[in-house]
C-alpha cells in the first residue's frame, strides 16, 4: 500500500519534510511506501515551483477540498492554522504530523487532542529533535538508570536571528498568529525533551520580555507592533521531584541554534547541543568528568541505516528519522510518540509560563 | 606604615589570604606593606600548627581581644559567625574583610552594613571573581559599550561534592549555621557578579530543593538533618529590563568548580567559566561567533604584574588580586568595591530568593 | 538532455554517490538531469539488491560491456580496480569519477592522467572534504589574503578501526590491493588539502608504521599478512616556502574520522575537523585567539541550497556538492577541481612519501 | 639545614623561581629551607631592585666570585651562558638548576653532563612541565599500563610573539647565543616529554625554517640577522617502535602557550594543551571518546598542597612543584629526574634534528 501524502506548506518545514519523504526508500526500505500527491498552498506560482521541485503531483489551494483524498496530512502551515485542517483530517481518518508548537492556543490544541483521541489515525507533533540520535542515545541512558535518579534539567534553545531591530515583522512575532515568540517556537521543543528525558512538569514560574517592539512590515513601509516575547526563561518543578530551568531566545547574538540540554542524576549526568547534534557529554557513574561520545556507532538510535562510524549526520537527519517512525505508526496502527496528547502537554506549559509570568507567580499545569 | 592583620579562621581561606598576602610584595610592591600578627582560632593545636605554616606571628582563642589590637580583620569563619566580629572590629575602626555571603541572616547583614556606614574604615566582602582578569575584562567589555545593552544574564554554579550521600554534615548543610547551602555558599557568587555585570535585580523568583535529607555527622555515627538546599534556580528581572537566570548545585556530578557567566547584549555577548578561568568567550559586533580570547595579555587586568603572554593564572590569584585592592583601599581610605553594601545587596537577593521559594511568587527585591 | 550513469562499486560509497544524484533535483535543481542507469558489482544477488535500494534500472557484472554505453562512469572499486576502468571510460569520451587515491600504483596514476588528458570528457578524483561549506570557505578565507601568506600546515586524519589487533584483513591491509594504508586510504584527504589550501609540495621526509603485522582473514580460518601501514607521518616543504606535516592512523583510539587541519599565516590562523564539519575556526588579522564560526550562513559555499543558519549538515553533504560540481563539469565540458591530474599530484606525494621513508632522506616531488 | 642559593638572572625566570622557593614554607613545609642569599647580574641598579623584589639578601656581577659561596645555583641565564657557571658550580659541589635547553650547543651540554657525573650535588635542568599535575598523571597513567604500549606521539608547542616582523631582534633569534630557536626555546620541553612518556628516540628527522630574516636591533636603529628557526617539525621514530611528530613555532598567530601532547596507546589515549593546564583528556580502554578530566582532585600529583577539587592551578605551580623536587633532592642527595643527562638526552636530539635538516635525511640519536 502506498500512502498519498498532502502538506500544507512548503518552505523551510515543507522542504525538510519532502526531503525526508524522498530519501526513506534509500535508507529506510521499511517505511512504507509513499506518494507525494498534493502541495497546498495560497500563491500559485510559488506553489507550482515548490511542488516541482519537492515532487508533489498536484497543488491546491485550500486544504479543504483535499483532506479526505488523502491518507496522510502534513501541516507544516503557521502555527495559528494548525488546529482546523488538523481537525478536518482526523475526523476524515487521516493521519496527521503537524508542526510544533501543536497550535497557536490552547483551546485549539485541545481541540487538536480530542479529535485524535477519536480516530484511529496517527496524529504527530514534530517534536523532531527526539529522532537524532545523541537524544535517543540520551533517552536511553535515562532509561537504562545509569545516570540514577534525574534532579536536574537545564535546557537552553538559543538563537539571535531577531537580534537585529530591522529584522522584519512576521507571522511569528505576532501573539495572534504564532501564540508566542521564542516561548513556543523554541522553547517547545526543550519543554518537549523536559518531558521526554525527565518526567512531567508539575508547576512552572515564567518570565517573557520582548526588547524589540515594533518591526518593518515587509509588506509596507510602516512598522508593526511585536506582540510576542523575544525571550522567556522557567523554572520547572517535575512531578519527580526534579528541578529544572529552560529558557530561549532569539536575540542571543552569536548563538544559531543552541539548543542545549544537561541533565544531572544521582550517578551521572549529560550535555548536549544542537549545534553539535552528533556529540553527546556522558559523565557515568564513578567518572570524573565528561566523555564525548560521537553518537555515530552503528549500535547507536538509526545510525546503522547510514553511514560508518564517524561519518557525522546532519540536522535534517532528525526529519528523516521522524518521518520513519510516524509513517510506520499510521501504516501499522501502532501508537506514535510524541503524539498530539504530548503536543497538549507542551502547550499547557506554554500557556502556563504566560500565565505565571502575568501573575507572577507560579501556576500548576 | 605596616597593617597589623588578625584572620579569624585558618583551614581553606584562612590559606588563601595568607598565601595572597605572602605574595603581594613579590608581585604587587606598591601594595601596604602587612604583618601577620595573629591568627584566631578555637581549636589550640591545630591552630598552632596553621599560624606556623601560614606566617602568624601570634594566636588568638577569642576574637574579643584581638578587634581593636590590630588594623585588618579578616572574617573567614562559617557564615553564622560573620556578623559579631566584624561589627565589633568596625566599631573600632578596624578595616575587614568578610568572606561570602555576608551573613547568615538577613538581620545580621544589615547590622554589618550598618556598621560599615558608620566608619571610615573600609569593609570588604570577599566576591573575589570579580578579581580575576577575565572576568575584570569582561567588565570592562560590558562597560565600554562594545557589546551593547545587556539583555540576558545566564549564571550557574555547579558543584559534585554532595552528590555522594554519605558525604558528612557540616555547618555548610545546617541552616542555623549557613543560612542557606548551595545559594548562599555558591549562588552568592553568581548574584555578586550578575549585579556587577549587568544592573541590580528588581524582582526575583525562587526555587530550592534538598535532595539528601541527612547526612552522617562527622562527630557521632548518628545522622543529622540537612537544612539547607542542596539545589536552586531562580529567575531575575534587572532594573535595567534584562532578563536572568541563576542556578547552583552541589550535586551536579561531574562539575568540579563549574562557575559558568553568560551575558547577551545587543551587539555582542560574552562566556566564561571558573574550570577555564583565563578564557573569556567574546561575540563582538558583527561577528559570527565567540572569539576565545586567553585573557594573558599585558594590558590585561592584573596581568602585567605576573608573567607573559599565555602562563595562565590560577583560581587563588583571584584572592591575591582582591586582597591587593582591599589593603589599597584600607590604607588609603578610598571606596572598596564591593563592599559591605554590596554584600548586603546579594544577601537581600539571597533572602528574596528563599521568600519566593516559599511563597510561590515573584518577590520585589 | 539526462546524463546515464554507471557506478562500479555498491557499497558505503555506492550509495553514498547514489544518495547524491538522488538529491540533487530538490536541493540543487541547476544540475543537470541523471538517469542511474547501470550498477555494476560481481555478486549478483548482492547487487540486485542494491540496485533496487539505490534506484538503479539494471545491473551488470563486468564493466567492460558497460563502458560506452554511458555518459559518466564513477568508478567506486577498491583502489587496484581504479585504472583500467577509468582508462577505458576516458577513451571512450565517457566521463569519470574516481574514488581516492587516484590508483594504488603511481603509474596506474600516470596512466590515468595520461587518458585524461587525452579527452575532453571530465575526469574528477573524489576528494570530497574540498566541498564541505567550511573548507570551502577555509579556501576563500585564504584566496582573499586575509591570513597573509601561508607558512605552516598542519594535516592529521586519525580513526580508530583498526586498533583492535582482531579487525579482520581486507583488501584495504594489502599493499597489492590498496597501494598503501592509512597513508593512501586517509593522508590522500589530507595531501589534497594541503595542496587546495597551501601550495604544490616541493619534498618531503616519510615514516610508516605497521603495528599490527597479520589479521584474521575473514573468508579463513586463517591469518593473512599485513602489508601496508597502520600509520604513517610525513613532513613537507612546499614549493611556496610554507613547512607542514601531514600524518594518519588507523589505530587512533577515540578518534573516528577526525580528519584535522591548521593552517598558520602571517595575519591569521585557521582550524578545523572532520569531526565538527560546520565548524572554522579562524584567528582573524589582530584578533586575540579563534572565532568560531558556524559555517551555516545563506552566503556560505553550497548553504543556500538547504536549510537556514545554524542548521547544520553532514558528512554526506560533502558527496553531495562534489556531484553537482562535477556533473556541471561534465554537462558543460567545463573544467572540473580536483581532476585527475590533482589525483596525479597526491599519488606523487604518496609515492614519494613511501621512497622516503624506505630511503630515510628527504625526497624530490 | 638551609641551603643557600644564588641565581643567575632575576628576570622573567629569576622571578619565577624566587616565587617558587618563597612559596614552599607555606604549602611544602617538608621542604628543605633556601635562604635567597645572592641574586647575580650585570646591570647594578636593575639587579638592585630585583634583589630588593625577589627577596634576595644580596647581589653580585659575576658568578665566578659566588659559585662556592652558596650550596645551590640557579642558571637562569640566556643559553651561551648556561654552562661555564654550571660546570664551575658543579666542580665546587654546589647543586644546580639550569634552565632549558641545557646548552646552546652539544658539545656545552656534554661537558655539563660529564660535571654532573663527576659530583653528588644534584644537577637538574628545568623541564617544568613535568611537574604541572595534569602532566604528573599523565605519566602515571602511562606507566600504570592502562594505556597499554604507546604507539604514537605528537607535540606541537605554537606561539605567536614572533609573528609581528617588528618584534625585536634578541638573543633569542641569534644562533651563537640560543643555540636554536623555536627548536631549543620550545621544541626541548616537547622533546622531554616525549622521552619522559614514551620513550628513547632512535631516528629523527628534521625541518627548521626562518621566516623573519632581520629584526630591529633594539639598542640601534639597524636591523640584525635572525640566525634561529622561528618554527621546526621533527619526525621520531622512538627506540620502543612507537612514531611521534613534534613541532613548534613562534610565529603561530592565536596561539599564545599552545604546547600540546596526544599520546595514542593499543588501548586509550590522551591529550593536553599548556592553554588548559589542568585539564587531561584520557580515552580509557574500550570507552568511546576521551573523557575530560579536571586534575584538582586531592589524589592528584601535588594537588593536595593546595586547594579543593576544582580550584584550578596555574602555570607558575610547576615551577613551584620543580623548585620542591629539586630541593629535596639536593637536600637528601637523592636523585633528581630530569637531571643533566635528561638535559644532554634532549640536546642530542636537538642537534640531530638540526642535523637531519642540513642533510636531508633521518640522523641517528
Amino acid at each position: 500500500m502506498t500512502l498519498r501524502v498532502a502538506f500544507l506548506g512548503y518552505r523551510f518545514m515543507g522542504t525538510a519534510h519532502a526531503n525526508a519523504l524522498a530519501r526513506l526508500p534509500m535508507f529506510f526500505p521499511d517505511a512504507p511506501d509513499t506518494h507525494r500527491q498534493v502541495l497546498i498552498g495560497r500563491d500559485e506560482s510559488a506553489l507550482a515551483e515548490a511542488a516541482d521541485r519537492l515532487g508533489f503531483a498536484e497543488t491546491a489551494t485550500s486544504w479543504r477540498e483535499i483532506v479526505d483524498d488523502v491518507d496522510v496530512f502534513y501541516n507544516l502551515a503557521p502555527n495559528y492554522l494548525h488546529a482546523d485542517p488538523a481537525v478536518a483530517a482526523l475526523e476524515n481518518d487521516v493521519h496527521v504530523l503537524s508542526e510544533k508548537p501543536l497550535a497557536h492556543t490552547l483551546s485549539d490544541a485541545e481541540r487538536m487532542a480530542a479529535a485524535a483521541a477519536d480516530t484511529d489515525a496517527t496524529a504527530a507533533v514534530a517534536f523532531n529533535y527526539r529522532f537524532l540520535p545523541a537524544v535517543a542515545r540520551a533517552k536511553t541512558l535515562v532509561e537504562s538508570g545509569e545516570l540514577g535518579e534525574i534532579r536536574a534539567f537545564r535546557g537552553q534553545y538559543l538563537q539571535d536571528w531577531l537580534t537585529d531591530p530591522t529584522a522584519p515583522w512576521s507571522w511569528r512575532t505576532d501573539a495572534d498568529l504564532a501564540g508566542s515568540g521564542a516561548l513556543g517556537d523554541l522553547g517547545a521543543h526543550t519543554l518537549d525533551l523536559a518531558r521526554f528525558l525527565v518526567a512531567d512538569v508539575a508547576r512552572v514560574s515564567g518570565h517573557t520580555r520582548t526588547f524589540v517592539d515594533e518591526r518593518p512590515d515587509p509588506e509596507s513601509d510602516e512598522t508593526r507592533a511585536v506582540t510576542v516575547d523575544d525571550a522567556f526563561t522557567a523554572q520547572l518543578a517535575f512531578e519527580n521531584g526534579a528541578m529544572g530551568t529552560v529558557e530561549a531566545s532569539r536575540v542571543a547574538p552569536g548563538r544559531k541554534n543552541d539548543h542545549r540540554i544537561e541533565l544531572d542524576g544521582t550517578d551521572g549526568a549529560l550535555r548536549w547541543s544542537l549545534e553539535r547534534p552528533n556529540e553527546l557529554l556522558v559523565r557515568r557513574s564513578g567518572a570524573r568528568g565528561f566523555e564525548r561520545e560521537l553518537v555515530t556507532e552503528a549500535d547507536d538510535p538509526y545510525v546503522d541505516r547510514w553511514w560508518p562510524p564517524g561519518h557525522v549526520l546532519g540536522w535534517e537527519h532528525a526529519i528523516v528519522h521522524e518521518n520513519y517512525e510516524f509513517l510506520r505508526a499510521a501504516a501499522t496502527d501502532e501508537s506514535h510518540d510524541p503524539d498530539f496528547q504530548a503536543g497538549l502537554a507542551v502547550q499547557r506549559l506554554l500557556d502556563a509560563i504566560l500565565r505565571a509570568d502575568a501573575e507572577g507567580r507560579w501556576v500548576e499545569c
